[in-house]
């Protein structure tokens, strides 16, 4: 998950990668349409590409696999902006072909279940560190809400 | 989109939500599962209150509906990092009665067809400002594949 976040970084890094992804492929395009310094830009790009998430052919930025395989997770936080940004629907995802709203929910593949606070767990994994193991050693729910405690009150 | 993530506001959101999530509800417990300065900490803990992902309840830190609904977006956020992040899988999301794996996937709720890169656009939404309805206007679509450019080779 740190390790997840130490990737992509930044916040700025999925604004540069939604600009990509909306055909924004030009160093003078990027720096336009995200209005930020030269050489700033210039050094977020080259920590993207190490990262793996842009390559660079001739003066065009591509999406990586990788890069492109990051869009779910965009289209996911668009959808819970949308659902609690106070001032409404700034943009929406649409399917390209219909034109028809999409709306973004995050499922389990195998069974479509939604993936809801209380359903799901957090486990170690097969590369845990041993501190991770005995953190997640059983499994810990996520977001289940808490017991109601007992109060003591003076009546 | 950037209204979605100035409300996140920082990696460190979404570290703290994590770990919220799996259960660190005191200051104590989130200062000592993250590692950082209590100052930092505090100041950390007054944003996200401030942008009600989290109520304090007593010395109790609990999730508003805003900060629960957040959940699937680090669902996606770990199934990428799983899949791209080099030494492999450290945490694996399961269900939490069964302990059987999750595959996280962002579909379209109504349709429960994934949201790849190619099919999904991006248009304005009704509380768009001019510039991004102008932007935005035809819909955009999102990562296509760029036609191959033609090139010139001396041969």
């Amino acid at each position: 998950m740190a390790r997840s976040l130490e990737q992509v970084g930044q916040w700025w890094t999925i604004l540069i990668l939604r600009n990509v992804f909306l055909g924004h492929h030009r160093f003078s395009e990027l720096e336009e349409s995200l209005r930020i310094a030269p050489t700033t830009l210039t050094r977020r790009l080259r920590q993207m590409r190490h990262h793996q998430l842009l390559s660079k052919q001739g003066d065009h930025y591509e999406l990586t696999d990788k890069g492109r395989d990051f869009l779910p997770v965009i289209m996911a936080l668009v959808a819970w902006g949308n659902r609690w940004t106070p001032g409404g629907e700034a943009v929406v995802p649409v399917w390209a072909k219909s034109g028809r709203r999409v709306e973004p929910e995050v499922v389990d593949r195998l069974t479509g279940r939604a993936l809801e606070p209380g359903l799901v767990a957090m486990a170690s994994g097969p590369d845990a560190s041993e501190q991770m193991k005995a953190i997640l050693t059983p499994p810990r729910a996520l977001g289940d809400r808490p017991a109601p405690r007992a109060e003591t009150r003076c009546l």
